[in-house]
């Protein structure tokens, strides 16, 4: 089986210094994995010169001229830049040269390029973004985080239909749980999008276990596979839910810090709080897909280091593996069967 | 000048087991303080002895022989329960018999009673909701956190008005920073009801920061010191805030908890723990006040424990004290004032 990533090099805050050094771990973890960094092979040939040779067959260089800038507007990157590292690392992807295409750059380019290199899904309006956050019970994963500022219910059916094909690969479970974002678990809480989608999705072959409120994306009182919103709101919480890893980890440090006692009182706890870190390391996070189009796209936080950049590619890896675009495929063409048939 | 404040004594998980204590604490912290315990006098009476006789004409049992539960549907209370502790202690305020309200019952019947009572004030549309959150900042003040469900840009814009009144009395802020809650800080982000909203606030005389993201609400990259959002927004972005601080917790008692060596070095680092845990404790957050009827309502946590309970009362005697309801009249008429000049 095929398994060839194309890889926007230029992308994100740190560009090549991330994207090579995580392309080459990944190389060395996974000899099945094929990589081809897109950008510019001035930078780029010299940076991985004995990597070559080292990984022969299995790592190349496409050249791309251009590099689409992280506050650049979506429609003139699409407009102006058609030599990018990030359209180059799409265009492998619709021309069959590449199985996936990572990239840390601008998320509005990225999706508007996606979508129009790639197209949709037959039966699907509307991409949407699908990420994973650590919880109490593990991880849920949640969609859609901010493609999209305005859903009809069937959109939001749509996006449950997507997310449970990545909560089945990436987990690896036969039914996932679903639920629905919603200020309330009582049926007759919520705006009017949310509470048809609940039909909609009642009436469905999916496991869908009713609302869930914010607090189910980390610490609900049930377990939930796959918490289905408005990109909105998702956005909204998403953000909120590392804010507040970022205040409560700013806090802990304080406490720490105050004075030498309490300072050598975090280094005697230091492999303690090591472990609760990694836990929750958002980088052991990174990595969203883009759903609804024909072709995998996993778009890496714009920050992200090594490691981050890392579970990126490998995220790509595993939705390959489980042919996830070619199931939400075939998923949504059996749920339009079936809506057809009611 | 008058401080009274009824409470309903039977709301709440809690009920009287939090209420009482709670009061009377707060009697005893300020001797100008007046309360109305209202509920059951059966059960009130007795475990009020001896407090009637301390706080002698500051401490009164007024009896309302119903009582809401914490599941009912806000139409039937409002309908069935005419003599129900939470509707009573409302009823006071309108006749001004109590300057504020404080209850930890059901907040949808609370809501709903609420604003059948006391009605809203000249120029608000409809009520919302506010409360306080932890930041790296100090705190942040965020409305609606869940009164309403679909706003329009004059709704959000209604809700920074009554905000900005009450961050001024409770901070001592002259000219609060106001941000609009969105998926990202450019004009272009963000659905049409913000767009629009964010048009109203520029021309306003707010100090109107721009769009802010999920993350501002505890851990921006700028102070802001209200946060306005659609209610079902702001109400899933403060319970996955709720939710991340209990899953972070969670991992860190987990930490600290996994064996002999770990336990032992939660012992050496305790009084480190609980200042961090203190300065992040929800219960010195609790405490939402409903805005834009014409009175004051402060709705407590359900859960709310003494301490919590007692947060939510001096709440309310700072907003009596530093009269939020007329100042927000007198915003709002300002305001709409400006409006018809322009």
């Amino acid at each position: 089986m095929s398994l060839t990533i194309s890889i926007d090099a230029m992308g994100g805050d740190f560009g090549l210094d991330v994207t090579i050094p995580a392309s080459l771990d990944c190389l060395r973890a996974n000899t099945e994995l094929n990589l081809i960094l897109v950008g510019d092979q001035e930078q780029l040939k010299p940076r991985l010169a004995s990597a070559l040779v080292d990984f022969a067959g299995r790592l190349s260089i496409h050249h791309a001229s251009e590099c689409v800038g992280m506050d650049e507007s979506p429609s003139k990157a699409l407009k102006n830049k058609k030599d990018s590292s990030m359209r180059v690392a799409i265009n492998l992807v619709r021309d069959g040269c590449a199985d996936a295409c990572v990239s840390a750059g601008n998320t509005g380019a990225l999706m508007a390029t996606a979508r129009f290199v790639l197209k949709m899904i037959p039966g699907i309006d509307r991409p949407a973004i699908i990420s994973t956050l650590p919880s109490i019970f593990g991880h849920t994963h949640v969609l859609d985080l901010g493609a999209n500022v305005d859903c009809t219910a069937e959109h939001l059916f749509q996006f449950a239909v997507m997310g449970v094909e990545v909560v089945k690969a990436v987990e690896n479970i036969e039914n996932p749980k679903v639920g629905l974002l919603n200020i309330g678990e009582e049926d007759v809480k919520g705006n009017e999008q949310v509470k048809s989608a609940a039909k909609l999705l009642e009436n469905s072959s999916l496991n869908y276990i009713g609302f869930v409120e914010g607090d189910s994306l980390t610490a609900g009182h049930v377990k939930v596979d796959l918490i289905v919103a408005d990109g909105f709101v998702g956005n909204v919480a998403l953000k909120a839910i590392e804010g507040t890893a970022k205040m409560i980890g700013s806090v802990l440090r304080d406490a720490f810090g105050k004075n030498l006692l309490t300072r050598v009182a975090g280094l005697i706890v230091y492999p303690v709080l090591k472990s609760f870190k990694n836990r929750i390391d958002p980088r052991k996070y990174n990595g969203a897909s883009f759903l609804g189009l024909r072709g995998l796209v996993i778009k890496s936080h714009g920050g992200a280091d090594v490691l981050a950049f890392k579970t990126a590619i490998q995220l790509a890896e595993c939705e390959i593996k489980m042919d996830v675009i070619k199931k939400i495929s075939e998923q949504v063409e059996t749920s339009l069967a079936l809506r057809e048939c009611v």
